[in-house]
């Protein structure tokens, strides 16, 4: 198999993390998610939780004032530093070996990667929100709120730092509707993808 | 194989139309865009020019305006009266059988089919300004020109008529890029999931 980066941006509970960690796992590639946010913790100092929380939803919910606030001489706040760092991990994981990687503005970092599967998933609401209250142990009302909070914070982060729209079909090179089509069934488009020639 | 009703939105130069006959050809399934254009002519008494015209590319490049021409006493106009025929015929064809319709929003009309794969195929700059160049003898300038129009106004029409944005991949099943992905694996995943189960 030649070499293959898979770029998984995600809708909260539609089951990205696990597609992709799926797919690393029947390619044997590696897969980056968590280790990211170790790698960055290595490089920088910043703590984990500081970094998981920032990473992906930054700077959600700063509007107006976020323009002049925590930001140093040069005018760089320490969430530009965070995604800076990130950038440039990604940047070298990716010309290191094939892998997955999940969130993090991957697909616009690597935008000029010619061996990139840029993928987007998404889903319905019932069947996230099912998910949702499943795997974090909440209620239906707490499942739709914590949907729209994340959601919106990850657009807001990627719009923030690509200038783009988020879940816009043309970002990326294939979106794939989980709930309807099964995760089986992205599972095996995306490592059928991988494993032919682009 | 089950009934399975496959919509195709497209960007202009994408072969969106080209991929929907292809997965129709091999699937044996009925295959309607043209076709639409001539049912409706037959029940409206409409010409084809006008249907063709105004049929996925209105009310685009009309704006405020808009609200008070050229509309009947019900304060619809003869876009809103052509939208309305064609979607009476995109749902009794689905009704009927298995078949690739192309544009006219059938994504949307037909949102609550348990049968719908619902797809939006876009391109690269550069190969979809290449296919328009040889297709209809343009230069790269025109080429470009056509592009921005076509998808402007398709964009305008389907915000108008769905109030969804045109080519945000959550309003589709799937959405693959054509030029990174070639025709022939679009062909390929969509054939695919027509023949499977839903």
């Amino acid at each position: 198999m030649e070499k293959k980066i898979i770029t998984i941006s995600r809708e909260f509970g539609s089951g990205g993390r696990y597609i992709g960690e799926q797919v690393a796992k029947k390619l044997g590639m590696a897969y980056y998610d968590k280790d990211i946010i170790k790698k960055v913790a290595e490089e920088s100092g910043l703590s984990k939780e500081f970094i998981e929380k920032k990473g992906e939803y930054s700077p959600a919910g700063k509007g107006f004032a976020y323009a002049f606030v925590g930001r140093d001489q040069t005018g760089a706040s320490l969430e530009d530093y965070l995604y800076s760092l990130q950038r440039k991990i990604i940047i070298d994981i990716a010309k290191k070996e094939s892998c997955v990687i999940v969130g993090r503005c991957a697909d616009y970092i690597l935008k000029d990667c010619q061996d990139c599967i840029d993928v987007f998933i998404h889903g319905n609401q019932e069947e996230k929100s099912e998910r949702i209250q499943k795997l974090f142990e909440k209620t239906e009302k707490e499942a739709g709120k914590m949907m729209n909070q994340m959601d919106k914070k990850r657009s807001i982060h990627y719009k923030y730092y690509t200038d783009q729209n988020w879940g816009d079909a043309r970002n990326y090179t294939l979106s794939l509707n989980s709930s309807v089509l099964g995760y089986d069934k992205c599972i095996h488009i995306l490592a059928d993808l991988a494993e032919g020639p682009m």
